[in-house]
């Protein structure tokens, strides 16, 4: 069976879509053809599938017309995907399946509201809960770090060279107690004035060239410790590229970078 | 400017074809292009690029109809690739670009018999040079190695278990005398009668998950080993899949193996 598909990424965090707009085509996904697409050898390759399906086909919303059925690589479930919805919100405008720049996505966290505006897409990625000081550690070396949650948790800690944390091939130690089903963890280096650059470690991936939660909490512990608290907005490079966060007076934070869509086709994977 | 694409492995070594039948789309190739597609997170993602070409359009040939135009992921030319000539083969032959089972690719290393067969595509990959012996060395350990040119260097160590070789991230210590532009280095157990299992680290890539040239290369150390010369078909395990390399009466060497085509489309990039 011939389906389509697109790719597309946001600061090289990469996604494969699938358009089932009335949930026919994939109504089942299987976790081992979301790991064959996303397979980056026998594959098209991702770090994560997002099925395009209508909220109506799936009894998702309301408030929204797309639902975000986001799977991580190995096929599991993932609640909502900063830098994939961003890329899913280009595709809908690119295709007219919207019609103004600013709408919401509903998605397995709630709907979020999504705005395209030229080369970049903005998420209201939601209201941060700052959660005290631990420590994180890599090849014998321990940083102290802020626990920031987005939803998922993160572990930042400030480091001089973002060398300093290594190949990270590794996942970092951390606090079991703190964290008791792993942490996302984030190296960050300052660059300027509301300017910080950071690497990632995501829990379950290793390693990845950008990751939306952690440049949000990144930003959200980088203003913390220059007294900035919200209101503000620091661009936070990544590996993969720039994004900027804005910590509003409102107590929410919105993630805007680069997405777009680089192939699009059939498989029959 | 958009333009079509697909993307094939054989065994996990992967390409992204670039159909441009009479040379008008793709005439000046830019390396850069080519690093852009074979990204992974940016691009489409792949070992390299087949540009699948008419061989009169680009004076190629003649004897063959198809000129196999392949590039390496970082853009530079190379002369030919065993997996990758034979995905080429099961494309030309799904869309009808060629009328039988057995046909004759261009390459920058000469003409190239392929046969599809089912599954299987078996390519001619010419006449081996047995070498003599070196030796390879990885962290510290050292083995004697076969060298054997398959038009391209390698050194085939035989290993008792192929976890020996380590996690394979640096390439392996050799002799800069026997190979001054470098070599390709394989790691080889055996699995039982006219059976190996093989690991190699490919010069410029690193561990890669097949190289058919590599696969030749042992099967042809294998058989001196076992003094089993010409007329043997042996079974060669890669870590992406399973090849058959037969060294024939007449001191040819034919790769046989899966091509699949798992993806088409346009792309931008």
């Amino acid at each position: 069976m011939s389906y389509p598909f697109l790719k597309g990424h946001g600061t090289e965090n990469d996604f494969v879509l699938l358009p089932d707009h009335d949930g026919l085509i994939h109504g089942d996904l299987a976790p081992s053809r979301v790991a064959a697409l996303c397979d980056r050898r026998a594959g098209i390759g991702g770090d994560g599938v997002v099925r395009v399906v209508r909220a109506t086909a799936v009894g998702e919303g309301p408030g929204a017309e797309w639902f975000m059925d986001y799977r991580n690589a190995d096929g599991s479930l993932a609640e909502m995907c900063g830098n994939g919805i961003r890329v899913l919100a280009r595709h809908l405008l690119d295709e007219g399946l919207v019609t103004g720049p600013t709408f919401q996505v509903a998605t397995r966290a709630g709907l979020r509201s999504v705005t395209v505006d030229g080369p970049a897409v903005t998420v209201d990625m939601g209201t941060p809960a700052v959660l005290g000081e631990t420590t994180v550690s890599v090849a014998g070396r321990t940083w102290p770090a802020r626990h920031v949650s987005m939803g998922n948790p993160h572990a930042v800690a400030f480091v001089e060279d973002l060398r300093d944390a290594g190949a990270l091939l590794d996942p970092p130690g951390f606090d079991p107690t703190v964290y008791p089903r792993g942490v996302n963890v984030e190296f960050v280096a300052r660059r300027g004035v509301r300017h910080v650059a950071m690497r990632v470690h995501e829990r379950g991936s290793g390693e990845t060239r950008s990751c939306g939660t952690g440049a949000c909490a990144v930003m959200v512990a980088s203003a913390l410790a220059d007294g900035a608290g919200p209101g503000e907005t620091y661009r936070v490079d990544v590996p993969g590229g720039e994004l900027s966060v804005t910590w509003t007076a409102e107590d929410r934070v919105l993630l805007t970078g680069p997405a777009v869509i680089v192939a699009r086709g059939t498989t029959d994977l």
